[in-house]
């Protein structure tokens, strides 16, 4: 069982989720909000959070590579789904352009349905 | 070392965060946001996230299962304890019915107090 | 390849961002926000929480080990860039007070940047 992990666009996120729902993966999905960094790009969001008293926008300022906000997308699948999940999440998310984002594949040692108390890939279904 | 990442019902976070503690899970939680996937029921707060106009409901009216907002919590615990931590969220949410969440168990290779410097079990007591 | 997960005072928090970034490491950083437990301090954030009518904050007043707001910082290195990462974290959070915050350090078996479709350490990068 694994956990994957996807750092993409925020204008991804619900074409992705709906992708990953149509190729079969019914189970949760997490997304949550992050920074990631372009590379010497501008961040027009940035800026403006920065004009707008963001302190975290103010901080970023003048630094390295820019920090992009992104969204986060987690989700558990069986071993042999690892393939699929990660193809349907490439093929939404890659334009060929710097920022397509990254994904992230953690082991998972166990999986429990609280309602039954099975263990294991069913869990999943 | 296992990091127990457990997706239950919102009205259940309150109560499974004292079981924890009162089972002597002293440790951080981390609570955040998810959306899981109920098997055809309706789901009354998309409808409603869909009237207010938000758009990620919006996107899914219309779709194969519903998505269900839950609540995502997460702790760190030593192996010996991982079953007795399984339990205690068991014990607190299983109603029997759908919708009762799920449990994650990912491996945990090192941990460190940022006070002391010192790794391992004692850093989670 | 690790996942970094520190749980760090809320005011280390952009601090930490920067030592991370000074010291090279260019990837994303997820920031969340957790609940530890302190050792019996008072927890003025909780009580005003508890006194704006803050359901969390309301239900674990009376409680053993007060709740303590933090952030969590999440990261993705190499393995040979795994010390260096929490040395960083250490030095710009150890303050030698009890709420230093602890860092959990997770394996990643795989890694895939969407754009190239490359996978290993260099999508770190």
């Amino acid at each position: 069982m694994k956990e994957i992990l996807a750092v993409i666009r925020i204008n991804k996120m619900n074409e992705t989720k709906k992708a990953l729902s149509d190729a079969g993966f019914s189970g949760f999905t997490a997304a949550g909000k992050v920074l990631g960094r372009g590379k010497g790009l501008v961040d027009y969001q940035l800026i403006k959070g920065a004009q707008d008293g963001y302190q975290e926008a103010i901080s970023q300022l003048g630094h390295g590579p820019r920090l992009i906000p992104k969204r986060i997308l987690t989700l558990v699948v069986r071993d042999e789904k690892k393939e699929l999940a990660v193809q349907t999440i490439m093929k939404t998310n890659k334009t060929g352009n710097p920022g397509d984002g990254k994904i992230f594949i953690l082991p998972v040692a166990e999986s429990i349905r609280v309602r039954t108390e099975e263990k294991g890939d069913t869990t999943l279904d």
